[in-house]
C-alpha cells in the first residue's frame, strides 16, 4: 500500500533566551553570545508537522488536516503563541530553549495524539528565522 | 559514485472539491468540511519532482532538466493546468481529488518517461495551500 | 500628525472562469485562453488590505489588527474561501471575474466598514498566482 | 533627471509587549489581547528602508548601499536585534511598541543620516509577521 | 471610471559587473567594492511590471497579462537572460550596470508598446538580491 | 540518545556558464542551451547545510551556528560570492559548474572542518533558482 507524508505548517512568536540559570551572566554571554541577552529576545516561529501513512480507501487522506491542525493548536500553539518559552511554557521547563530543545519537546507533545489518530509521527520542522531551522524524525 | 538529488518545479491552478458522488451532500459536508463546496473550489498548486542518479561526467547533469521539465509539462502540468481536476482529468478518474491521491497519480504519470532516461523519480511534492503539503516516494 | 499605513494579509481559495455568457465559447477561449476552461479552475489568492490614519496616542494603532481581521473575515473571506467566485458570491453577480474586477469589489465590500473604523482603506493588493496582482486604490 | 527608489532589506529579533504601564493588567488584556502577555513574546521583524534620489552618474547609484546599510546596522538594527524593545531601547523609550510606533522611532533614527549622504529617506516598511506590516513616509 | 494597477513578475538570470572602463582597477574595487570583480559574478532578477489604467468594460482586464508577458519576454527577458549585462546586451550599451540603471532602461524597453496597448506604464520594480530592490516611475 | 539535524542557510550569487573546453561552441549550444552562453551569466545561489547529532547536554546545540557561519563563509562563502565560478574558484577547477557538481564540491569544503566539530555532515542544499535544485549526502 502506498505511504504518503504530509506537513501542515503553523506558526507562533514567542520571546526567550539562551541562559543557563547556573552559569554567570559572563559565561552565558560568552558562549551563547546576543542569545543571552538577560531581557529576552523574541522570533516568528514556523513549525511543520509531518506524518505519515496510507491515505485512507475511504476519504483519501493520510489525516484530516483539521484534526492535525487541532491537536497542534491545543498542544503546542496555544501554549508558546505569545509566551516566554522559558518562563510561561510547562513542557519546556528544566530544558535550554534552543531550536533543537525546542523541537524535541514539541514531538513529546504531539507524538502520542497523532499515533492514536491511525498516522504515524515522523518529522516536526522548527525555523527560528529565515537562516536556520532544525529537523526532529523521533529518536 | 556520488549520487545527487536533483529537484525541478512547476506550477498548476486548477478546480477541485472533495465528495463522493455516492455519499450524500450532507455526509461530504460532514467529512471534508468546507472542501466538499458543490460548485467546487480551486489552488494554485506548486509541484517539485526529485530525480536521483549520479552526474553524467559528459555533462555534471543527473539529469536535463529541460527534457525533466518537458517530461513533466506533457505529463502533468498541461493535463491539470486551468482544468478541474475532478472531470477534465483523465488520470483522476475514479479517485478522490485529495492531495495525497492527487501526489500518487502525478508519480504514477512520471515514472516510466522519468526512469527510462536513466535517473530515478524519487519524490513528488505537492504543495496545495501554503500551510500544507505532501510527499510521495512511491510505495 | 504622522500618518501610517498598516496592512493586513488574508487568503482564500476559490474556483473561477472568465468566460462571458452571452459569448460562445469560441468567443471566450479566443479571448481568455485557458482562464475560460468550462468546467473551471481555481486558485490560492493572497489579499493585503491597507489603511491610512494616525495611530491612536492611547494604543499605537491605526487599527487594530484583530478587528480589522474580523471585517474582512466576515465581508471577503467567509464568502470567498473554497467558493466558485461565479456561481456561489452574491457581490460578485454581474461581474466578470478577472483579478481587476474582484479586488475593486473587494474594495466595495471593506470601505464602510473601515472608514467607519477611524481609519481610511487606502489599498486593496490581490494576488493570483506569484506571477500577477493587483491593486486598487479606490477611484 | 530621472528619479529612482531604492530599497535594502534588513532583519532583527527582538521581543517586546503592547502593555501600558499605567494601565491595569485586565485593560491591557482587554486592548491588546494576547500582546499584552506579562512576560513578553517576540518577533523576526523584516525592515525595508527606501530611499529616493537620481542616480548619479559617475556611478549609477542613489545611495550606495553597503553605507546605507551601514547607517541601518549602526542607528537600527545594532540597537534592536536580539532586544526587548520596551526595557533595551533608548529610542523607544515612553512609546508603546506598536509596529505602527516602531516604524515611525526607525524612520526618526535613520532619517538625518540618510539624507545628509544626498539620497532622501522615502519609505520605512515594517514587517512584524508575515500577515502584517506597516509602512511609514515621514509626515 | 475606477483605475487599477496591475503587476506582472518575470525573472532573468544574467552576469554583470560595476566596474568603469575609464577608471583603474583600484578605483573600481575602492568604489564598487566586491562588484567590481574582473571575472564578472551573476544575479537571479526578479522583474516586476506594472501597468495602470480603467478595466475593459468588456473583458475586465486593465491589459491582457499574455499580452504583457508577451511584450516583456520580447523586449526584456530574451535579451536579458542567460546573457552578460555589460557584453551581451545592447539597450545597456554605454552605461554602468547598476540595478538603477537597468531599471531605467528596462522602462525605456517596455514604455512604447505597453502604452500603445491603451494601458500606462506605471512602474518597473527590479530586486537584485533578496536584500535590495529598486523602483522606478518613468521620471 | 536523540539525534537532530540542524540546518544554516548561506547565499552567494556569482558568474559562470556550462560549456566544455574541450568541445566546440556548436557541440556546447546543443548540450547546455542558453547555459553555454560564451560570455557568462549568474545566479543568486541559496545554500543551506545540514549538520546532525545529538544536542550537547551543556549547550542544546547540535553545532554552535555561529562556528558552523563563519566555516561556510571562510570555506565556501568567501571564495564563491561575486566571483566567476569557472575562473576564480580553485576548488572548481577542473570540473563543469553544474549544480549538481558544485554542491559535491561545497561538501568537500565543509566536510572535514564540519565533522572535527562533533557534528556530521548531513546534506548540502544548493538552489540556483526557485524553479531547481539539488541535495547531496555525501556518497
Amino acid at each position: 500500500m502506498p505511504i504518503v507524508h504530509i506537513t501542515r505548517r503553523e506558526r507562533f512568536s514567542a520571546a526567550h533566551k539562551l541562559s543557563r540559570p547556573d552559569w554567570s551572566l559572563e559565561k552565558n554571554l560568552a558562549t551563547f553570545g546576543k542569545c543571552a541577552n538577560p531581557n529576552w529576545h523574541g522570533h516568528n516561529y514556523d513549525l511543520w508537522v509531518t506524518v505519515k501513512g496510507e491515505p485512507s480507501a475511504e476519504t483519501g487522506f493520510v489525516i484530516d488536516l483539521s484534526f492535525l491542525g487541532k491537536i497542534i493548536k491545543e498542544r503546542v500553539v496555544d501554549l508558546l503563541d505569545h509566551k516566554n518559552i522559558d518562563l510561561d511554557v510547562a513542557f519546556m521547563r528544566g530544558r535550554w530553549s534552543s531550536t533543537e530543545n525546542l523541537a524535541i519537546a514539541i514531538w513529546e507533545q504531539l507524538e502520542a495524539p497523532v499515533n492514536e489518530s491511525g498516522g504515524r509521527l515522523f518529522c516536526v520542522k522548527l525555523q527560528e528565522t529565515e537562516n536556520n531551522h532544525v529537523e526532529y524524525y523521533g529518536g
